[in-house]
């Protein structure tokens, strides 16, 4: 299983249209080969910024088969205008403690 | 529920200690009131970077039960040294998406 990790930055005062839109993208990346599971939340110290996880099966469904499919260009059409700046995106895997 | 994240970056060379260190500190976390669970994973992209999640049932048992005690003198002694730079904490509440 791999952790892709993003710390999510959006521009102030788009709050409430950046959270439909992702709600909206959920079943985007949801219906992509490998994907496991997603979860978005707000940061309580910055209202601006929100943690994105989401669980692959492999790195490649992430990394080929969501970001080379057409439905990334749906995504990035509804989500990547909100971004500033535009996020680091990483994956985890070995597990240390849990 | 509460989610803590941090991004650990660590000294070059050190994971194997680092590694062997956090298993021991786990034990530490786990007996704080509002405890509820813990995760480290070893990022792919870079191998001296860790992500911490730590769930906690309210904000204040992180920043008072856990920081304010004697436990996290023991935390620190055992873990901060390896850190560089030290990491920024931060916390997030509201779900978006899951």
């Amino acid at each position: 299983m791999i952790l892709e990790v993003a710390i999510l930055n959006i521009k102030a005062g788009q709050n409430e249209a950046f959270e439909a839109d992702f709600r909206k993208a959920q079943a985007i990346i949801a219906a992509i080969k490998g994907f496991v599971s997603i979860s978005v939340r707000q940061c309580i110290e910055n209202e601006n910024q929100y943690l994105l996880l989401v669980e692959w099966e492999r790195l490649e469904n992430h990394t080929i088969d969501f970001r080379q499919s057409s439905e990334y260009q749906e995504w990035k059409a509804l989500l990547h205008h909100y971004y500033d700046p535009f996020p680091v995106v990483e994956h985890y895997d070995r597990i240390i403690v849990e």
